[in-house]
């Protein structure tokens, strides 16, 4: 399928935020030729279909590094109240009625969130990392499955035969290696879970430091903070990466810039629970890695990535006390590039021959986009999900004006999620 | 015109938050009838128009409580700097050069940003107060215009001049007398303008307390922190208003308390400039009147509910450092009947006979807002501008599935709006 997306404004991440007009030639997954106006260059070949983008936007699709997508069942679930009993009442004994089937169309409504809000891949970390791989392959989404390792739902032997069988399951799908987080997991368990990354040679991830207890209860069961401690445990020799890192030390943000750990902020969530604001700023001037993921739906409530960027963007000007703290470009940067990088695909944000096909088309001629002082500020400042006109995947074209192509009828998968959902959660609706 | 809007989820913002199926009969700016479904009544009028709202939500669309909607030119042109180089080399030589036709084209392209995004009033403080009268008339939106008096670009007489003219121009329109800030008022100056307020028994609007130097200034300069210092003038014995309310003291929160003071929260620009959060909780505590805004494009830098809501709740949750200590219909609350009470419009938030018809249709089968745990929530913390499909403004829709009803071509206008950019801010695009 060769299609070629014409009278287009690119946006290209690299060489300066360059902006030009041109069209775009897509074929196999890939880009297969970007022609600029400028250059004066006929392209001549008939492409399967051609799309007027009339003078749209387009760029590199959002990458988001920390999501639970099957979560969308408890979004605005419980809400407004305080985390323990959110975690107690609410998440825990309803997670433990999901079937895989549950898991399977929960997903699937949190897969057209992304495609319709450019949203071009997930990092994702959840109860059955076999049916989240399937159905992100079967969906043409790109993903990146995360093993959530715990005391509780899942083993070391599961998290390496994972390993091996998901990493070979679809050219769309990779698999890391994870655990939920240093409280969820025993000492010995850790040491183990290092020990095989050290073998696979392989970059580890978790959630660390999201809130001021964790970090205090680390401190108290292992005498040192989280990161900390699992430096020592040599947990990050091959790299990796934490999610939220609201409440790292000084000598942590040394050792995530030392060992390359990329940090994942969740500005969403960490305001929904009240967790605090991730010292971006600082992280920056470390030159630590920096990616952007929405969390799960549970705790967001959205999966919007525009509400993510603006959010981190702000919260650092609020942090810093500075309004020129931050330029809006890195935050663009980090969504899609930063994220990538974290996620192990392709980082370069270019749209360039031989690059992945995963593109948006943003609408430009929404009130919210107008005037044209600044196309990179207007997307970060003042985009929304309003402004995605089409989510291109590995080359096929999975959401257009308003206009699924995921291998499912989206209106009966919504039907079966509340139907799902009220089973689980009776009374909520 | 009699328009039926059936099929409908109908959201009520008073009685609890009720929500019934049903259908809405609109007529000459009014709602004429709610029959909803469990009644059993059928509707044998034929209307002019019938619209079926397939299952979406109706409810009273968002009133923005502070915005200068003509600032849209220097949308996305400056930001990432610090808020005196903003002002002095970015908005005040730009706003000098500006015609009144360029305020009419500006204005327009916000009030097609207003009305996509489910708003259907503003509360409009600017330049020519004349030119945004008429603007917001024949477009066919509500507005409540301000008076932003200053000791530089008018005076009194113009103030009480317009008081008389702009409130008798079109039903669509009210006038409320205000001044831009103390900073920029004399002491002599705002003692007459509360002779004249007290004369015309009117409330008084302004900025106040957006910035900590403000507040350091107007101490060395009155002897005392700026609400209070009005006060002593008598500057709200007939209430009135404050926008952004960022360091109020708590002396000054009870001011506002005891006389009735509105204070419009305006989150998104209190972000972007690293003014501060707004003691949102303890306005509440003290049953101070709150609205929302988003303040102009230039400080937003969009004109989106939505996100002033998210915004407004989730910075609330991070001040208190508490999950719990907000809920989201307050937040809606705000957006909808809190403004309303600030904007002098009718504020009961009801879907209901005799009310005026300012309705928007919500999109709940867009995968953000599902499952329908609770819709309310759905709409405070993962809500956007694309679920909004129709705003209705009187009885008149003037926006439906991405189309515009304005009395202007759209396409035309953001083209001018670019060209007069062009010219304003020379070499900007």
């Amino acid at each position: 399928m060769k299609i070629r997306l014409y009278n287009a404004t690119i946006l290209d991440l690299n060489s300066g935020y360059d902006i030009r007009t041109g069209e775009v030639i897509v074929s196999d997954g890939l880009i297969e030729k970007v022609i600029y106006d400028k250059d004066k260059v006929s392209y001549t070949e008939v492409p399967d279909r051609e799309i007027n983008c009339h003078g749209n936007l387009l760029m590199r699709g959002f990458n988001n590094a920390h999501t639970h997508s099957a979560m969308t069942f408890l979004r605005s679930l419980a809400d407004d109240k305080p985390t323990p009993l959110w975690l107690k009442e609410d998440i825990f004994p309803n997670e433990a009625k999901l079937t895989d089937d549950d898991i399977a169309d929960f997903q699937k409504l949190a897969i057209m969130e992304y495609v319709s809000g450019g949203t071009v891949s997930a990092m994702d970390m959840y109860l059955r990392p076999d049916v989240t791989a399937r159905v992100f392959a079967d969906a043409g989404m790109r993903a990146v499955i995360v093993s959530g390792l715990n005391d509780f739902t899942s083993s070391l032997e599961q998290l390496q035969d994972e390993y091996k069988r998901l990493n070979a399951l679809d050219p769309l799908i990779s698999y890391m290696v994870g655990f939920h987080a240093e409280y969820t997991c025993s000492r010995e368990k850790l040491q183990r879970l290092s020990e095989i990354a050290h073998v696979l040679k392989c970059p580890v991830f978790c959630h660390l430091s999201e809130t001021r207890s964790e970090v205090e209860e680390c401190i108290t069961r292992n005498g040192s903070t989280p990161l900390k401690f699992l430096d020592m445990l040599g947990m990050f020799d091959n790299g990796g990466g934490i999610y939220h890192g609201v409440h790292l030390t000084d000598e942590e943000i040394n050792i995530a810039a030392d060992k390359g750990i990329h940090v994942v902020i969740n500005s969403g969530s960490n305001c929904k629970l009240a967790s605090g604001i991730a010292p971006l700023k600082k992280l920056f001037d470390h030159k630590v890695k920096l990616a952007l993921g929405t969390d799960g739906p549970a705790s967001n409530n959205s999966l919007n990535m525009f509400k993510e960027m603006y959010l981190t963007s702000v919260l650092c000007k609020l942090a810093e006390d500075d309004a020129a703290c931050m330029d809006a470009s890195f935050i663009l940067d980090m969504a899609i590039k930063g994220s990538a990088s974290c996620m192990g695909l392709e980082d370069s944000g270019l749209i360039a021959p031989g690059k992945p096909a995963d593109i948006v088309m943003m609408d430009l001629n929404k009130p919210n986009m107008q005037p044209l002082n600044n196309i990179v500020k207007n997307i970060v400042y003042a985009g929304s999900v309003s402004n995605v006109i089409m989510t291109m995947v590995a080359g096929k074209i999975l959401y257009m004006n308003g206009e699924f192509d995921l291998g499912f009828d989206p209106e009966e998968m919504i039907a079966r999620c509340n139907t799902r959902t009220k089973r689980i959660v009776s009374g909520s609706i």
